[in-house]
């Protein structure tokens, strides 16, 4: 990896290093949100930016494919590519001294086996896992000058964060903790489905994949079995909605004796309060797609279910902070910038 | 209440009787399908048609204010008027020898302390109470030949029809039932509010009174009671989406041990099969707004929670299974008419 | 062809008769509707509908592949198939003496030089050409008893009944004539493009093909010119909206000398008032979509522009009075049965 | 009016002088949309927003009643208040020194005659006309230093865009102009109006007020004239889309001898190449909703219809180039700014 061109000690925290980077997959709904980003970034210079199948980008910026994108001359590289491939330029790329946030799946299970399980595939660089997982506000410690990050997915990230003050209090019940998410269509890409058809969706809301059978499931309960070890089985429910962007997850949970809702709202305040990139609402808010969706931030409500029932909702953009957004703040913790560079 | 004017033991199942019904409050959006409905059903002649802010209907049918409404003459009306104001003509109606099928809030509860307690104000006909709940599938013989019918609330109507054959086994366990709503903005009504106002909610999903604090609550609970006195409390979460009609619970319950999801099904089958106005879903079929959306039938799925947690979607058109055509199917019980008539 | 089975004088105006149809191209968006009008029909029985795809429709109903299907057993067929696929099926049909309504554009043209000159490609059946073509108000009396016909397209359905009054009077001056058309997104069909994702259409108002250089303008100016020889030319600009079903034209005509907007009024209504599909809107109403949407008819309003220009409005459902239930309407009067059987 | 604060000669340009300023009207949808324009705009501080209906804004700044605002302290005010109300305070401010954007159309008219003929009612403030009108692109030089400017409307923005090229160079016909134009749903404001339901607007694309009936004709049609004093009438025809912001106006217009393509290109070319605000779409690029929605830009495009007639199709966003973006690029000319602070 080549260094940044001004030191760190010369610059205000870092503020005037730039850094050169590679985006492969820059096409996709969450490559155009990411490049968007970089370009107002202010330690960021786009070094390439990859496409298969388009030879620039909307805005008339030149696109390679993968085989011709100067990968060694990157300081490090975002990677937004299928599962299965994604993986094997992670590889190339550390092996090159260049650093990885990956957005596809393929670094966010700990192990090969629940990767091949989960995925169906053999995983595609099983030397690299377990990998840091970027879920920043959860992780944070482990990312700061990471070689390779995985980031989480868009789901995976709005009901961590809901549960996250919860889990890390061990003040989760052994009963089932429910996510009812419901996500817009750019969440499933830009692959050409009939599901994704303009027509099937209008009008439509329609749950898929719910229980325990989509591939989110295993990345929340990793995560969600290292903060509380006796937390119980996730029930898992997306819905698709007609929005284009937007995610709202609906998180019920059962506490421990002990936990009232002041003392529940005590532990989200010392989690969030100085998230600058997570907004706890005030008591009696709900979290809505419109409080996170086209911003970088999560908003997170508080809600009182029954008894020992906690409803908790979480609102990100999925293309944002359930994607590009989270992935420049992981990159910012990598390179030592402040965390909120280009973000805010 | 006049007689049928055709009575002729040539009359199959009644099927050309025709009776005379008053529509109040035909302008609203269950009002509007309500006539669009009846102007199909072959027994029915509608009489008149009420509305206290026009005076025609967009197809050109004349509206006369409550006042002027010739209700003695009518055989049943059918009242979709604000809560509060439905109760009073309903009294006015009953006394007057008309049957009535009111489709506000102001017959569903039990009781009048119950009512005032939720809607914040006395009780406009306690002498009422309680009316037969006009679910259906649920309570059908209580509504043959009936006088008056309390037709049920939308978000009720899916998360009831969503939990009845266990309710009914009494196979729920003492934990909560979760019941997340997601509904079109139809059913918010015509009324001009800010937050129905189309770039309020255009991109939007909104959580909102989720908890137990809803309207909803203790009309979807003391059906649920009847049915299976130790069940557990409602935990009851409604979302507004970007669409017009449509309503999708999804729903979260535990079952008693020796419930797997062999015995589920076949508790459905034995509870749907026969009902011309519900469809069960295959299994790995979870319900959408498209199954029943514009739509007289209400759609069912049972998929695989956690454990002894089974996740069950209902969709319905709030505004027809949801309102309107329950209230025809109602009224088709209530006259002895075929149950669907006008409704397939 | 086999004949019908119970005799034209035996039955009340052709009532009672029942003819065999097949469908070719079920499972697109047009098939689709038209299978449910086909289903409602009193007078038609479906004796095999075509998928290449799928082995049933949504509804259970068996599809065989094209090669499979009875064709000579059929009384008629409907052809929802591509452009360039569908003559070639006409022509099998017609000469196993099933009668044909084609909803693809192939037999739309006169001659197969203008089908080759804007379809690119050699005409499938050249013989077949002219065939009669399906505007129904417009061409009805040689619709009457023909083998086969050529249902018009949506664009084309819209702006040609905007203007048939004026045209048929020849009124129109040799200015240019525009049609300023606003299409839902189910006109696209169900091909997997990147232009008809949701996330792409979602929030955009986007012209395509404007000018003289879509399909639909030698369809229009060959009507049009038929009516009246020395019309304008046609400018013709499509607009696709975030919608799923629905057509609006706008029309921007120039009128010669003596033409105010009374002798146009009465014009329209000479030609429309007795229309059972059309409905022509009193003075100061445009058409819009909700006029016509999941109708069968078209919406047609007159308004002042400036001077001696006119617009005129014009609302179908492009899958309905723009494709299928004009399709049916053809077939009613090929087969000598009432026009609207199956629509009203 | 007070001085900058700051006027160092280490300014470049200008950029780091600092207003005050106050919006009138903050909590509309124009007013939101200005507000967080401003709050990132480098040269302005907001001294005070207004709302009679709110005392803080979502993001929770202080809000006051009109009769509270310290007028006389700002350096200039935007007013996005009613036609009626908006004028006199405009009267208000310039007597107090204190300089005015004004987003209403009281002042966009030159007399008051022609005020009060289109909008019913006296003009408020008849010493103020005829005001600088705030079409920068066309009428930069009289913005300058101007005491006070009237924003355009938002259909008359995109449409006098549209035209300006060719108007400039009188190259348009005497025949009519036609100006069909889709616009979002925030355009029609916060009000609470049936017509601005979610339920009547989803689904729907519906015209309005179409002809020569729209108060936004003679705005466009003032401007025109004095462009080319022998322009054709307008034809102006509204349409309603279902969008939350965006607005497209197709515009067809007929040009004089010696006009083709290449030399209406070179026209656009000149006119817009500089323009930091406008973009001017390569040939074969029609403008739609997503060239501009949630931009600051206009985009333009240029198309063939037939002969002597031009189809430009010119995209703005109605809230920003439409309003609020315009608004500040004439206040950044009003004070001396650079004329893209806090747009780009």
């Amino acid at each position: 990896m080549s260094q940044p061109t001004i030191t760190q000690a010369a610059d205000f925290a870092g503020e005037t290093a730039t850094y050169k980077v590679g985006v492969y997959g820059a096409t996709g709904y969450t490559g155009q949100v990411l490049m968007s980003i970089l370009a107002e970034h202010p330690n960021i210079q786009v070094l390439f930016a990859t496409s298969e199948s388009s030879k620039e980008t909307e805005d008339g910026l030149a696109l390679v494919p993968i085989a011709d994108a100067p990968l060694a001359d990157a300081d490090a590289v975002f990677l937004c590519l299928p599962n299965g491939v994604s993986g094997g330029i992670a590889a190339q790329a550390l092996e090159a001294g260049v650093r990885v946030v990956d957005l596809s799946a393929d670094l966010r299970l700990d192990t090969p086996e629940l990767y091949t399980k989960w995925y169906k595939m053999p995983h595609p660089a099983p030397q690299l896992l377990p990998t840091p997982y970027g879920l920043t506000e959860v992780n944070r410690e482990a990312l700061r000058g990471a070689k390779a990050i995985a980031n989480p997915g868009c789901h995976v990230t709005a009901t961590l964060l809901a549960l996250y003050p919860l889990a890390k209090a061990h003040a989760l019940t052994g009963d089932p903790v429910i996510a009812d998410t419901k996500t817009g269509v750019s969440g499933a890409g830009k692959a050409l489905k009939l599901d994704s058809l303009f027509v099937e969706v209008y009008g439509d809301v329609k749950p898929y994949n719910i229980g325990r059978v989509h591939r989110h499931v295993p990345e929340i309960e990793q995560m969600l079995k290292k903060l509380q070890p006796d937390v119980g089985p996730l029930v898992f429910a997306p819905h698709l909605v007609p929005v284009d962007v937007g995610l709202l997850a609906t998180v019920y949970a059962r506490m421990k004796p002990g936990w009232d809702m002041a003392r529940v709202r005590a532990a989200y305040q010392e989690a969030y309060t100085n998230e600058p990139l997570v907004d706890l609402l005030p008591a009696g808010r709900a979290a809505r797609f419109k409080d996170a969706a086209r911003k970088n931030n999560a908003a997170i409500g508080l809600s009182e279910g029954a008894g020992d029932m906690l409803i908790i909702t979480a609102a990100i953009d999925n293309l944002r902070k359930g994607a590009a957004s989270q992935a420049v703040q992981n990159f910012n913790l990598m390179m030592g910038l402040p965390e909120t560079a280009g973000l805010l």
